[in-house]
């Protein structure tokens, strides 16, 4: 019944900039890091738009729950980590069109700062 | 053994505010969006005193946990997202009061600021 | 299939400061609520060093874990609530060193600050 814990890694998403895994899974669960707008190849994008970061971070998010055969229909809950509230409905808008039709809960937490300046990250949890 | 994600909606609790559901379940697990101290009737609670705004949420979160079937001993993780530390103690009260018995696991964030100026807001994971 | 939920408590990691338990179980999952970093036996650690606090909380989180049976090895996603963005490289460092070979999903999430002047808060999410 119990499967092993398993470290996801797929060069679709940006490595991880520290001492992580871009996510573990267990059983059908998936447990996907806190995605940044850096792009695949390591190239940073925290000079990019509010809009711009918030789509990078999301098909970080979806790159990596492809790596183990799921779709964003697979995202169960979605918290987006944002630097400036008044963001909100720039937020909604471009999440919006990237999920279409997928509804996943949801929690944005405003934050002070990120790393690098960056001005959203966003983990998630899949089942897949 | 592996059930189909679902998404829950309830009318005693507030309509998500923007691309979300207010929770989804996967097997025996509960994804409770972040709930605001809204009511079900969609009218809003910002200008609630804090107190008052945290039990909003709290009782926004069981709503939708009883939509499944389950209630406030099916919670797992409570995370509060508190605008204001010194608020932690009022915070603390109201929350052992709702819950009396029931000691779920918890993290209090805080935060610089929420949505429509609201002074908290609560997402959780649940099993029923 | 479906177990009962379990509270865990271990006098190995510091009480709970609020309502609420160290940690909660759902079958093979592990909740555990956000650690400061006090001691085992109720004194604070908020003077600390930054550095000592990441330890000293990272150890709050794998003792709650072994009262159930695991390890580092057991935990899947931590997030860390930090006070100040420029502690990123102090904190990576500290926690690659606790951690290893172990690459659990992360996210840090910087916060405007914490309870009692804490520096740093955890919390985490393992299988046992």
């Amino acid at each position: 019944m119990k499967d092993c814990k398993n470290i996801i890694s797929t060069t679709n998403a940006p490595k991880p900039f520290g001492h992580y895994s871009q996510a573990t899974t267990h059983n059908d669960l998936v447990f996907i890091s806190g995605q940044l707008a850096a792009n695949s190849d390591g190239s940073h994008g925290f000079e990019n738009s509010f809009s711009s970061q918030v789509k990078q971070c999301l098909e970080n998010v979806i790159e990596i729950i492809k790596e183990v055969g799921g779709s964003k229909e697979s995202v169960l809950k979605i918290t987006a980590y944002v630097v400036g509230v008044e963001h909100w409905e720039e937020f909604n808008n471009v999440y919006a069109e990237f999920f279409g039709s997928v509804y996943p809960a949801r929690a944005l937490v405003p934050v002070p700062a990120l790393h690098n300046n960056y001005l959203i990250e966003i983990d998630a949890v899949a089942s897949v």
